[in-house]
């Protein structure tokens, strides 16, 4: 059956979408959700089949084609092109089964990836094989065919080393940006860190959007290979290379609903790890009342759960459970965060001890699982010399920024209040979440020069009057929504 | 925040959708399913983000209004409009809770449906209610919770009578109609029978396509008042009316996976039936190798389900077993089944003596559930005397049609083929199926005049060369492609 292309102008991000009008819909006997081959000449594509009730969207004889579809079939307004119905995909009958409690073998779990990837599936689809791995988690094996095929369907990068190494924090813990100081010191002592990190979706910054203040970290898999060779690592931001793309279109769909199926998670973590060769992976669980992980037993868990799934893969997987009861560093919010690393780097006396601790202690956890020696002494040197600070530079300059940027110089929000104890003693708690959320009302991740500023941290004394934090923020309005969420929430409690 | 409204012209049938360009999300913090309050003047609604990665779509500054936003706050091309970001509405915590595998109270599940009539709740998010609902099945509660709440967001009809009957049959069998010829003799018998049925979805034709053959089926709430009041029942589309409207909702997204959670189905149903005050209501669950409940020990739990929740419901429910394992009736398609119909009023020699068995046997066991004795004499006897096809007349007349419509000049598609027995047997076995699709493929239900009709029924003798069907059709096309089905499946047994 012939008809005419509309162009609707519309995006998905995915998904390849067609609209008839109901009228054809009903005599070709289509329902939403069909699938149909779309042909134009040689080129043909399957799309999904929506339905407009009305003829203003959408009038008999046309077809209304989504962006994802023009570009597959080269389509422009008022072109023929050729329907047929089509079977639905495979797929759909293997998410069935996962819904009815079954396990799939490694190929069935494939073509599930494939197809995902290719945008066969919908989001309605997609939303029904989560909730199968959300209420009957993964078995171990099929964990290992998703991330398996997750890296065979997405970006992969491989260098000829014998080490790659690569490090996950499972994340809650405000200003935690050890990768910052991880990568230079582990690259200087000679070993390979192609280190791909995300951007803030709930903190006030991820570590993209940290190093991103430093140098661009949206690159392309050719440029990392490039800066990776030239200075043993980089620190980029993993949403620019697609490293497990069907996991891109699965977050998705579980972002609604707030639901990370653990296995599901697990594969998304592991699978950009497998995607750059990663030989050595250690993973840092912090945990506390506001952390990703809450339950000791849930940390011992996963902890048993990395290091089964990396042996699968190849991977020497070491887990670490940390403390993430209270912010770590100084700074949240992008600038300030990498103000704190450029301190750690220039061994400034402003430089937080705690970050710098946790971030010496991590590496010389990884330069143990390769076997070097006297590892925690060689990584506070590698620091102190100013090694890593040389490192950091160069990695800055191979991805485009400037290394000699005066952290003293960077630019911050240009209101700030800065909040003082109302009274002498020893500060008990300082909420993870009060931050955080101060921080981001503040417009921290988007303005970068947005954050928070602890000159304090738990168990420390203070007088009053003494300054606790600062609060940066561009927009006065924003600065005092952000002050509103400590009167109501408290946060900092002194006793 | 103001925007600027881009009518986008594009109906999804209920959920409320808003478009940003991908700056705009970024700079409100906004992601795809993300809830927005958008304000016209003192007109408000909410909506869900979709988020355009290109400026043609919608550019930054604009929002574009799916029809259903456009409506509800009377929002023309260039106006300008606020928005908010709102919270997620309660409900997805809810289906949160569900996938978590635990039941919700009657109130929590009120919250649900309500959400899924307002068009708050995405495909997305029904989706993840389903597949709850399906990986572990509601409890007795929940279902009548949830068919209570359906009830109550939908259309309903009220009468002031003592009785009001209906029934429902599960499906599977071709040429099953006998609502056709149970509500006329019921009707004739006294009582009150406001029928409201489905169109096809994937049978030759569901009740609501055959009766449109006689009389329109499409009527609103108050012409079926006025209907039944004049005649004591009515034939119409259920889907004309809106009865469970939450359910429509439903299953579109049940569709593209098939699947039914059994809660949800027998909720469906039921809902249905409170909807019209039923007190009385008869179940028929066929059993056969291609019927849609399959096995005995599945519709004897169903039949369970059924008067459990009935009882809870304050219906009566009556459930009977029958036999599913060939077509009933002669006729497959729109046309043939309602001449079929017409043939038993009529007292034709031409008539389906199976599908009149059946249906005065369901008459009587309907008659006895509301205490009339002799039923089964009394409902044949109805048929027997005219009395029912005098109804008939009446309803077909009520609802808009011509009484007076002759069976034999009832048109038929134009091209025909008749298949004749190969060899002189016994007739083993009329695959349901083979039937179903070919009559389908054949045009039907779109097609009212195509169809298959069957000259013989299971265990009776043939002679070669004795006809045994005629498929009918008004294109060539698709009449050698429905003959290609019964080449390729086979579908009539002779031995």
């Amino acid at each position: 059956m012939k008809l005419k292309v509309k162009d609707m102008d519309i995006a998905t991000g995915g998904v390849l979408i067609a609209i008839l009008n109901i009228e054809d819909a009903k005599r070709f006997d289509l329902y939403p959700e069909d699938r149909i081959t779309i042909r134009k000449g040689k080129k043909m594509t399957t799309a999904v089949v929506n339905v407009a009730e009305s003829r203003k969207a959408v009038s008999p004889g046309k077809i209304g084609l989504f962006e994802e579809v023009i570009g597959k079939i080269k389509a422009k307004q008022g072109d023929n092109v050729d329907i047929d119905i089509q079977e639905k995909p495979k797929s759909i009958a293997l998410i069935k089964k996962k819904l009815d409690g079954h396990s799939l073998t490694a190929k069935e779990t494939d073509t599930i990836v494939k197809h995902i990837v290719q945008g066969r599936l919908t989001d309605i689809e997609l939303a029904y094989y989560i909730a199968s791995g959300y209420m009957k988690p993964l078995e171990l094996g099929e964990i290992v065919a998703l991330t398996k095929s997750m890296v065979k369907y997405g970006g992969h990068l491989k260098f000829n080393k014998k080490f790659i190494i690569d490090k996950h924090c499972s994340g809650g813990v405000p200003g935690n940006r050890t990768t910052m100081i991880l990568v230079p010191i582990l690259a200087a002592a000679g070993l390979t860190m192609p280190k791909t990190s995300s951007r803030s979706i709930t903190s006030p910054a991820g570590t993209a959007d940290t190093m991103e203040v430093l140098a661009p970290v949206s690159q392309s898999l050719d440029k990392i290979k490039k800066i990776v060779k030239k200075t043993n690592g980089c620190i980029v931001w993993g949403g620019a290379v697609d490293l497990a793309a069907a996991d891109d279109k699965m977050i998705r769909v579980r972002h609604s609903m707030s639901i990370d199926p653990e296995g599901m998670l697990l594969s998304s973590i592991l699978a950009k790890k497998a995607a750059v060769g990663s030989t050595h992976v250690l993973i840092d669980i912090p945990l506390g009342k506001d952390t990703k992980i809450k339950t000791k037993k849930e940390a011992v868990h996963l902890k048993r759960m990395f290091i089964k799934i990396g042996k699968r893969l190849g991977m020497k997987v070491k887990v670490i459970i940390t403390d993430g009861t209270e912010p770590i560093g100084n700074g949240s919010g992008p600038v300030l965060e990498a103000r704190d690393a450029l301190y750690i780097f220039r061994r400034d006396e402003k430089r937080p001890l705690d970050l710098e601790k946790k971030s010496v202690m991590m590496a010389a956890e990884i330069m143990k699982m390769v076997g070097i020696k006297d590892a925690k002494k060689k990584a506070r040197q590698i620091l102190d010399s100013g090694i890593a600070y040389v490192k950091m530079k160069e990695i800055i300059k191979a991805q485009g920024g400037n290394p000699d940027i005066d952290p003293d110089k960077l630019r911050l929000g240009k209101y700030s209040y800065t909040y003082k104890s109302p009274k002498s003693g020893t500060i008990y708690d300082i909420d993870n979440i009060t931050i955080a959320k101060m921080a981001r009302i503040a417009g921290a991740p988007r303005d970068k020069e947005a954050g928070v500023y602890l000159y304090k941290h738990e168990r420390q004394k203070v007088k009053r009057g003494e300054k606790i934090f600062t609060i940066y923020s561009d927009s006065k309005v924003k600065l005092n929504y952000a002050l509103n969420i400590l009167k109501r929430r408290g946060g900092i409690t002194i006793g």
